[in-house]
C-alpha cells in the first residue's frame, strides 16, 4: 500500500517558521519553538530540568549512529517497512554529521536513564524524517517517535550503547592519538638527551646520577603503560546492551535484534562491537564505564608526575633547580616584570586533579544502581566525555607549548652533578656502607667535595676514586635502566 | 597638567572594526580580533590554553568589582590621578553589569594563579577606558593595563579576593535563597502531615511508627543545619588577600592599601569584608575556599538522603513502598507506556554525587600550594561556582516540580502501618524484651497480626494491648521528636 | 522488696573460668569463652562478622559513659530501681576507665546501626553488674542486658550519642592540643626568623623577597584557621540523639529522658552537651560527623602544604633549594651512605593523603542514610577516631623531630636572595612594567645581576637602584604581611 | 678460607635475653630490646614514627622472599660468598614462614620509600643469620645488614618489588578465590531461580517482568567481569623494579641482577615475574599499584549494587518489597524485639565505601612522585593489602551468612507480578505507544488491573491480551537475557 508519503524528498535541514507550534505526547499538549524539530517530551524536560550544563553533543552523534543501526536492523528483521527506515536513516545520518546539533538542548541533570535525551533524539529524527516524507512538523506521522524511531528499543538498553559508542570515538579519535603524540615527543627528548648525566634525586634529596634521557624515558614509559591500560578498558566498551530493551529480556524487540544491531554498529564504525553477553548486568551497571574512567585516572596520575617533575626541574631560574628551560609563552606575572612561569604544567596538573575528582564521582555513581537500572548515566557519560576532551586538549597544548620547546641548562646540570656527594655509593661495595657514610658526612660537615673527603679523610686512593666515581660510568645500561 | 585625554566621552560599549589589530606586550606583538577589547596577553592565553571550559563569567564580574575598588583606593592614596581612576571605574562598572562579558574568552585551565584572567580584565578595562578617553584600541595609553588598571595589585592577591567576592555573591544571591525555599517547602509539608502516623523504617526494615510530618521535619532540619554550616564558612571568605601583592608583603602597593580596599569592597557589596589578617596564608593557601566547598558538600550529603528517601517512599506504584505520590511531569519511558519515574530525585542525586566528586578535586587542589602561592586557583573557583549554580538550579527544580506537588497515598500508609509487627516494642517495657521478641517471631512465622499473636500466643490482655499499642500514642511529642 | 541481690560486692574485674559457657538470647543458645563477660549476641557477631579491624576501644569507653548517664537518668525518672542502677554504674565506670577493654572484641564491619557493639556493651555491663551483685555470669539476671542496661535506649539513638562523646574526647584531649603545640612551635620559628629576608617563590619561580619568619607565620596562621574550623565543628557534636530511641519519637523512654541524659553527660564530661533539637535528623543522618571529618580534612590540606614546603625548602643538600636544614634522625638510605631524607615530612604527607581519602569515605557513607537510620555508622566513627589518633601522633612527631630542630642555611638563603632578578618589581612603579620587564629579560639572557642590567642596559641611576631595591625594605610590615 | 663462622648452627628462633643491648649504625649507638633481632635503624624508626597502625605483616613475608632471591642471585653472580648466602636464605625462609613476625614492629607512616622497613628486615635477617653462624646479636658481622643482606639492592627497587609480590599473593591466595566462591554461590541461585518470573524495576518503579534467576545472573556476571579486571591488573604487578637499585640505573648491582632476581622470584612463587622493562618508571611511579587498586574499587562498585539490591529486595518484611528472605543470624535491635536486619549487606556496603575512599587515597598518593622516587609507598601498600583482606573476609561472610541462605518469598513475588501495570509494554507493538499509555494511566487512576483496563476502557480483545501479556513468555531467552 505505497503512497506518496513513502518517497524521500530533498528538503534542507531546518524548519522555516517562527513562534511556537503545539506538540503532544501521552501526557497532553505543550508549545515548542516552531523552528525546532523536537517535540513535547523534549520541551517538558527543558522546562523541568533547567539544571547545569548541556548533555554533550558527542553523545547525540553516537546515539544517532545507534538509531541508524536500529532502523536498519528493524528493516532486516521485518519490524519496520523499508521506506520508514530510509527516512529515519537519512535523518540519523544528518544527526551523526552534526547537522542537527542545535536541536538537542537538554541538560545533563535529567532522568537518570537518559530517556529524555533518547526521546529528544526520537522526536527530532521523527520530525525530520516526516519532513523528508512531506509531512508537517508535529505530525508524529507517518514516523512516530516511539513506535518507529524507538522501535525495538528502550532508553535502558540503547542509552548505554550510545555511551559506549561515544566513549570509544572519543578515545580512538581524540585522546589516544593525543597521548601517543605526547609520549612520542617525550621519547624524542629521551633519545636526544640519552647520554647527558645529571644528579638523580630521591626524597627530593641528591642521589646517584642517571642521564637526562633515562629520566625522560621513564616519563614516556609511564605514558605508554597508562595508554595500554586505557586500551585494555576498551574491551568492556565493545559490549553493547542494545537488544535488552526495558529490563534486559528483550521484550518488544524481535528475536536476534541484539546480535544484529551490534554487528551493524560494528560495520558502521569499523570497531569489533558485540552484543553484551549478559543484558541484566549491562543495563543495571555501568561497570565498563567505571573501568574506563579509572584508566583515564591512571593517565592523570602519570601525567601529574610528569608535569610536576618538569616544573620543579625548571624551577628558578636562579633560586631553584634550574635544569630545564621551558618555552616562554607569555609574561608570567601582572606585577613582576620578566617573570616566566611553568603555566602549561600547571594547567595540566589542574586537568589531572579534576580528572581524579570526576573519577570519584563516576565510581560513586556506578555503585548506585538499583535492580534493573543504574539511573546515574548522564552524570557518567558527561564526566567521561568531558575528561576525554579536556585531557586531549591539555596534552596537545602541553606537548606543543611545553615539551617540544623544552631545552636543557647544561651548565646547571653539570654544576649540580659535580657537587653531589652521593657518588659515594659507588665506593660502598668496595669499602663498606659504614665507612662510605662516614666519608659523606665528613664532606657535608666540612664543605668538601666528595673526592677531597674520600681521598683525604677517607684514605681512598685517588686513582681508585676516579675509577669508581666516574658519573658517566655509573648511569648504567641505556634508556631502560638496569 | 590636564589634557583632553582626561575627559570621559560617552562612547557606547563595542569596537566597530573587523579583521585584526596588532597588540603588543613585554614579549612582542600579536594579532587580536579587531572588535574585541582584549590585548596581547589574552590572545597568547587563548592560543596556548585552548583547553576545556571557559572561566565562569561570574568570576569576571566580581573581579571587576575588585578593580573598581582598587582604582578608587589608588585615587584615595594618591597612587593614580583622578581622571584615570574615573575612566577605569566606568569601565569596571560596565564589566560588573555584564556589558563586557563577551570580552572574557579565556579557559579555566590556564596559569594556576589566574594571572591570565587578571590580565584579560586589565587589558579590557584599559582598552575600554582608553576608548572612553578618546584613545585608539591597542594604544595601552593613557591607561596601561599593568601600570594603571593593575596598580598596587598582583594576580596573587587580587585573584583570590575576586574568588571570595564571587563565591559570596553566588552563595548569598543564589544558593542560600534556593535552599531556604526548599527547606521551607519541606517544612510546610511537615506541618501539613504532622499527625499522620506511618510505619518507621530502620535498616530498610519495618520499625516502630512515627508521623509523616516527623519524617519530613527531619529533612527540613538537616537542610537548615547544612545551611548553617554554609553560612559559617562565609567567615573565611570575608577575609581578602588584596594588598599583599606578589608574595604577601605588599611590595609596590602604598601603605594601608589592603585595609582600604577591603573597606571599599565592603562598602560596594554591603558585606563585612576585612583585609586578611595574614597575607602569606591568604595567598599561599585556598583554605577558606576548601572549607566552603566542604560545606557545599555537606549540603549534598543531606540532599542525597532526602532525594533518596523520596524516591524510595514513592517506589511502586504497585510493587514498592508507595507511600508518596510524586508529581507526574513527563512520560518516564520510551518503551513502557504510562510509566512515571522520580526523575527530579534522580537529577538531584546526580548533582549531589558530582558535588562530592568536585569537592574531592577542590581539596586535592587546596593541598597543592607551594611557597608563596597555591597555583590551583582556576580549578577551585570553577568548581565552587559551578556547584553553586548547579545546586541552586537543581534545588529549585526539585522544590517546584517534586516537593511542592508531592501527595500522600493515605490508603497505602495506613495499610502498612497496620501490618507492621514492630509495635511490639511498646509491650517490651511491660513484658520484657525476650517475651516480646517471641511474640513478634510467632506472628511472623504464622502470618498473624501482632494483636493476634500477642493476645493469643503471647497471653497479653487485649485491653492492655490496645492501650499500649495505639500508634497515635506512640509517635511521641511533636515534629522534633523526643 | 530488698534482697541480698541488691548489695554490691567487691569483686575484682575478671571471670576465673576456662572453656566455654552457654549463653542465650532471643534466637537461642550459643557457647562463649568462659572468661569473658560478653553474651550470645556478641558471640553471634564475632562468628558472622570476622571482617577487618576491631571497633576502636575509645568508642566503647565513650559508650560506657552514655550507659552510666542513662542508668542514672533511669533512676531519676523512676524507670529503674536504685540498686540496679548502682550496679550498672559501677560496671560502666570500670569500662570508662578501660578495665573492660578486653571484653569488646567486635569488628568495625558489622550491623550499620552499631547495635552489635551496643549489645556487646549491654551484655558485658549486665554480666559484670550481675557479678557485682553476686550472680553467675550468663544469668542475664537480676540485670538484663536489654531490659535494664539498655533501658529507655535504642542503638539508634545511643550509638550516635557515643560517637559524638568519643569524637569530642579525641578532639579535645588529643588532636587539638597536638595541633596547638605544632602551631606554637611553628610560630616560635616565625618569631625567631622574623627579620631574615629570603627570595620568595611563586609558581616555583623566583619572586620578590619576604622574610623567613613571614613565610612561617603563614604556616602558623593556616593551622590556627584550620583549628578554628575544627572547633566550630564541635557545635554539631554537642547535640545528642539519646532519647529518640528507635526512630526518634522516644518510644519506650520516659518523658524528658533526652533532655535529662544530655544534661547528665554534660555534667560528667564538663562539656555543654544538649539534646538534639530534632531527633529524626539526628538519627537518620550523620551530618555533624561528616562536618567534623571535613574540618579534619581541612587540617590535612593545610598540613600538607606545610610539610611539602619544608621538604622542598630543605631539598638538596647541594642540588636543590637547600634553605632549611632538617634534623637528621636516621640514615636515609639502605644503599646511599650519608643520605638524610625529610622523612617526617613524608610521613605527615601520607597521613594527610589518607585523611583526605578517609574523608571521602565518610562523606559517601553520610549520604547513604535511608528513612529513620543511617546505617553506615561504624565506618564513620572508625575513620574519624583513626584520623584523630593518626594525625595527633603524626603532628607530635613532626613537631618534635622535624619542626623544632629545623635550622636555616643562612649562606644559601643569602646567596639565592642576591641572585634573584625579581627585585626588578620594585623598579616598576617608577619606570613602568614594560621597561622593567626588558631589564629583567636582559639580565637573564646575559647572565647579569639585576643591578648590572638595570644600571647598564636599563639606564637606571645606581643610587636610585640601591634605594628602591633593598630587600630589607621590600619585605613589608611584619609577620602578618601587608 | 673457611672458618668456623661459615657453618650454619641449629639455633631455634629467638634471643634469650632481657633488658636492652646497644646497637649502632652510621649515626651512632642506641639501645634496643635485648630479645629482639632488630638493630639501630629499626629502633630509630620506632622512636621517631610512633604514628598509627603497623606495616602489614604480609609485606614483610613477601619482602623476605625478595631477600632470599636477592641472596641467591648474589651467590650466582659472585657478589656474596655461598656461606653468607646460606645463612641469609635460612633466615629469610623463617621470615617468609612468619616465624620472625614479632620482629617487624614498624608503623605505616615512616619514610616514604619504605627504607625503614627494608632496614628492619635487613637488620633482623642479619642478626638472625649471625646467630645461626654463632655470632652475637648486635655484631653486624659476619653478616652486615647493608653490605650483605641488602647487597645489590636499594629500598628504592626492592620495596616496590616486595609490594608487587605481596599484592599478588593477597590477590591469588585470598581475594580472587573468595570472590570466585561468591560469584559461584550467586550463580547457583540464578540457576535455581531461573524460571521464576517477577516484576522488574527501573528507576525503583514497576517495570516489565524478568525472572529472579535473570536478575541474579546479572549479579554473577558483574562479579566475573570485575574479577577479570582484577586479573588484568596482575600484569603490571608481575614487573619487578628489583635491579634498578637507587635510581633505576642499577648502580652497585652486578650486571644482569634485575633479570636474574625476577627469574628467581618467578621460580620461588610459580608466578611469571619479569624484570620491569623501564626501571625509571618502575621506581618513580606506583602506577601498577594504582591500577590494581582501581580494579579492586571496580569490585567494590559491583558488590555495592548487589548488596544494596539484596537488602532492598528483602525490605519489609511487611512494609517493603519483601521478595527475598535473608537468613536471620542475630537479633537486629536492642529495643525492637523480633527485628531482623540485612546486616551482612550493610557490612559489605561499608567495606565497599571504605574501599572507594581508600582508592582515592591511593590514586592521590600515586600522583605525588618526584624525580626518581614516589615516596608514598607505605600508604599505598597498606591500603591495597588491607582492602584485599577486608574484602576477602567480607565477601566470605556475605556468601556464607547471607547469599547461601537466602530464600524467596514466592507469594509476595507472585502477588507483585500480578499487580504491575507494566505488562502493557507487550501491547505496545500491537496497539501503539500512545494508546497503551492511555490504558496504563486509566488503570492507575481507577485502581484496575491492567487486564480490566485493557479489555474494558482499552477495547483490547481479551484473548489478544492473554496471548500478549503472559509474563512467562515475556522474560525472554534464558539467564543472559536478549
Amino acid at each position: 500500500m505505497s503512497t506518496g508519503a513513502e518517497r524521500l524528498r530533498d528538503v534542507p535541514v531546518g524548519i522555516d517558521a517562527t513562534g511556537t507550534r503545539t506538540e503532544h505526547d501521552s501526557m497532553g499538549t505543550i508549545e515548542v519553538p516552531a523552528d525546532r524539530y523536537w517535540g513535547a517530551q523534549t520541551q517538558r524536560s527543558l522546562r523541568h530540568f533547567a539544571i547545569g550544563e548541556r548533555m554533550p553533543t558527542a553523545l547525540y552523534r553516537a546515539y544517532a549512529l545507534v538509531k541508524k543501526a536500529a532502523a536498519e536492523v528493524n528493516a532486516e528483521l521485518g519490524a519496520l517497512p523499508g521506506w520508514k527506515v530510509a527516512a529515519i536513516v537519512r535523518a540519523a545520518e544528518e544527526a551523526m554529521a552534526g547537522a542537527l546539533d542545535d536541536h538537542f538542548p537538554l541538560h545533563v541533570y535529567q532522568t537518570g536513564s537518559g530517556t529524555q535525551s533518547n526521546m529528544n533524539l526520537n522526536e527530532v529524527l521523527a520530525a525530520r524524517a516526516n519532513q523528508l516524507l512531506g509531512a508537517e512538523p508535529g505530525a508524529r506521522a507517518p514516523i512516530h517517535p516511539n513506535d518507529d524511531v524507538n522501535r525495538s528499543q528502550s532508553s535502558n538498553d540503547t542509552f548505554p550503547a550510545a555511551m559506549h559508542v561515544a566513549t570509544l570515538a572519543a578515545l580512538d579519535e581524540d585522546l589516544i592519538p593525543a597521548i601517543d603524540a605526547l609520549a612520542g615527543a617525550i621519547e624524542a627528548k629521551a633519545f636526544a638527551w640519552m647520554d647527558i648525566p645529571k644528579t638523580g634525586r630521591t626524597h627530593l634529596q641528591d642521589a646517584v646520577p642517571l642521564t637526562v634521557g633515562q629520566e625522560w624515558s621513564g616519563y614516556a614509559h609511564q605514558l605508554s603503560d597508562a595508554l595500554a591500560r586505557v586500551g585494555a578498558s576498551r574491551g568492556g566498551l565493545l559490549e553493547l546492551a542494545a537488544g535488552g530493551t526495558a529490563v534486559g529480556t528483550g521484550l518488544a524487540a524481535p528475536a536476534g535484534f541484539g546480535r544484529a544491531i551490534a554487528a551493524r554498529i560494528a560495520a558502521i564504525t569499523g570497531k569489533p562491537f558485540v552484543t553484551a553477553p549478559n543484558k541484566f548486568a549491562a543495563q543495571a551497571s555501568l561497570d565498563a564505564m567505571v573501568a574506563t574512567m579509572a584508566a583515564l585516572r591512571g593517565l592523570a596520575v602519570a601525567l601529574m608526575k610528569i608535569a610536576n617533575d618538569m616544573r620543579w626541574l625548571a624551577s628558578g631560574p636562579r633560586c631553584g633547580i634550574g635544569e630545564l628551560l621551558l618555552p616562554e609563552n607569555e609574561p608570567g606575572s601582572s606585577i613582576m616584570p620578566g617573570k616566566v612561569n611553568p603555566t602549561q604544567c600547571e594547567a595540566l596538573v589542574m586537568v589531572c586533579i579534576q580528572t581524579i575528582g570526576d573519577d570519584a564521582a563516576v565510581a560513586f555513581a556506578g555503585s548506585q544502581g538499583n535492580f534493573e537500572l543504574n539511573a546515574m548515566r548522564p552524570l557518567i557519560i558527561n564526566n567521561v566525555l568531558r575528561t576525554c576532551r579536556t585531557m586531549t586538549e591539555a596534552c596537545t597544548a602541553f606537548r606543543r607549548f611545553s615539551v617540544e620547546g623544552t631545552a636543557l641548562n647544561r651548565a646547571r646540570i653539570d654544576e649540580q652533578l659535580g657537587r653531589s656527594l652521593m657518588l659515594v655509593t659507588a665506593l660502598s661495595p668496595e669499602i663498606g656502607y659504614d665507612r662510605a657514610a662516614a666519608i659523606a658526612h665528613h664532606a657535608a660537615e666540612h664543605g668538601l667535595t666528595l673526592r677531597e673527603a674520600a681521598t683525604g679523610y677517607g684514605g681512598v686512593d685517588p686513582a681508585t676514586f676516579d675509577r669508581l666515581c666516574d658519573p658517566a660510568k655509573l648511569v648504567g645500561s641505556g634508556l631502560a635502566g638496569a
